[in-house]
């Protein structure tokens, strides 16, 4: 069986008698029931994600998945391919805003370069795991072959076994400039949205560049025909190494009860594909945050996941996720660390009826 | 003149072309153009409220304000009036929702008796500005004087003066038994919505305590006749003491240009108060979340004020404030801390047209 397969096989529901006990505890807790709304869902999936009474969050790891793409060639971006390798040398140096957020956040930042087009030199912090040097035109036939990206899927696996651990909490996160591109054909492809419906500005692109953006996506799809019951082909056919990636760090992470907080756009496709193969990731993934690229919510809403933050981002990186993840640890820290009525000497809610 | 007088006379709204400043910043910044969205916003924002071109957040205070309600009386809340008292203790303890999230945000609590129908001993973290033992039910008349209203509103003036200083952000909170039930009536004496519209279930009420508070407030309407274009006037025949508080430090606030945070439902009826005295205060507040209390967007909207994370909250004592200065911080740091495209050497937009 192959490593994918495995992981796919390992993945189980949570238990939903875990998140009840969770609750039980929140109950008890010096506050009227259920008046810290999301925080308190944040805490109960914590427990039934790690299957601890008591969670605590004592890790935090933001995986910033970086490739390149051959479908820049078509114009689709407002900036050069080659800012896709500049990035991850400002990733490492610390500049980027995945950098500032992660440190604000406690979080660590992994960069991996899965597929970009250049040969980096090793440096603290950068994972070397090329599987692609950047992916081919996907205008003109598949992007990557079905062995790339299960090889792509398979290094996530990896690097989601390696670091799991009592504590940890994982964050998606992605750099390569074109990538609203295949991300967005991916969604049309998964769920069946018009191009129109599920494609952005990504960077900022004037209306020629969407336009061109536009017809390069339904090129795409028309000659690589993705089929929706196939999640690899799908990433293989219109995807990228980086979004491949992130599919198998959500999959290695549902494997080994780890919580993953999914980043914005590109990461979510990352996370559909995850999800085609198997539902069940769901309940390992928090959504961080709700992107303006506008075929977000589309893909949210298929998985039935309910963003946490909506603040107008779309940078990536894992930036959103570095900021959600503030906010999932402070549900932890309300479970764990406020006083019961019964600690505190305040009187419970009067029988009113 | 007064205390109030002078602290309104102060207050200046915020110079535009500082926020045009701190943009081009931004915009030097290795993302592309404003894809850090509100984040970007607070930043901007930040530069105007302090004056300084790199302002930072080194210290973080929450006022969480106390105060008992004569209208508890009428059956309006779950909870005994006991709880405002034990709550407090509760703060003092560091068990309550506002302590755990405000050490996860790094903040400082402060718990003001500003009118609790009981008199505390001296401890660590209260501060006893006591105006009332309780206000009056205002069900049967004027919940307070003008004179005691006046004095709620000073004691908040006097902390934000002492407490004001480079890189101090502000958050507002509160505790008090019923005191949903006096913001709701406050929200309908401002803005005309009916009493339906702006009254929510608190604490959790039922059915019939539900029909209870909307006859209290729809009497204590009746009974008190308050004048939407007097501001202090309606705080004292409809508000509460910690209201009163709340709208003085956010007045205080502004008057010493001072970042102020402003919690939910209850914290945004002083918000509202102190805005109807002087609207400028709306450039120095940043609204935290959006309540479950169904009156609380109906004052943001009055204000254009959006708010920062929308998570069910509805607990109150600032623990919306604690959470939302967290991504505040975050806007701060990108602004402060990312490195610009000249900086890390990336290739900037091309033209497009």
């Amino acid at each position: 069986m192959s490593k994918l397969d495995e992981a796919l096989k390992e993945i189980k529901p949570v238990n939903p008698e875990l998140m009840a006990g969770a609750q039980q505890r929140l109950d008890c807790l010096t506050k009227p029931k259920d008046s810290l709304g999301r925080l308190e869902e944040f805490a109960r999936r914590m427990v039934a994600i790690t299957g601890q009474m008591r969670p605590a969050v004592r890790k935090r790891i933001i995986f910033t998945f970086a490739a390149d793409h051959g479908v820049a060639d078509e114009g689709v971006s407002a900036f050069p391919k080659e800012v896709t390798r500049q990035m991850v040398l400002n990733f490492l140096g610390g500049g980027a805003g995945i950098n500032v957020l992660a440190r604000h956040a406690g979080a660590e930042v992994k960069v991996i370069d899965i597929g970009v087009d250049h040969e980096f030199d090793e440096a603290d912090g950068l994972i070397r795991m090329k599987v692609v040097n950047g992916t081919a035109n996907m205008r003109k036939g598949p992007a990557m072959t079905r062995e790339e990206a299960e090889k792509c899927i398979e290094a996530g696996i990896s690097l989601a076994r390696e670091h799991a651990g009592p504590g940890v909490i994982f964050g998606t996160g992605e750099m390569g400039i074109a990538n609203t591109t295949p991300a967005s054909a991916m969604v049309s492809a998964f769920t069946g949205a018009s191009v129109e419906d599920v494609t952005g500005r990504g960077t900022g692109i004037d209306d020629r560049t969407y336009e061109t953006k536009l017809a390069v996506i339904k090129d795409a799809l028309k000659m690589n025909r993705p089929d929706a019951s196939d999640p690899l082909g799908v990433l293989a056919k219109v995807g990228g190494a980086e979004i491949a990636g992130i599919a198998g760090l959500i999959i290695g992470a549902s494997a080994m009860r780890t919580p993953i907080v999914v980043d914005g756009f590109i990461s979510t496709a990352g996370a559909l594909c995850a999800y085609r193969m198997n539902p069940a990731v769901k309940d390992y993934i928090f959504a961080s945050h709700n992107s303006v690229e506008k075929g977000h919510r589309i893909m949210l809403e298929s998985m039935g996941l309910d963003p946490i933050l909506d603040l107008n981002l779309r940078l990536g990186e894992g930036t959103g996720a570095a900021l959600a993840m503030t906010i999932i640890e402070a549900g932890v820290k309300i479970y764990n660390e406020m006083a019961t009525f019964g600690e505190a000497g305040v009187s419970e809610e009067k029988g009113q009826r």
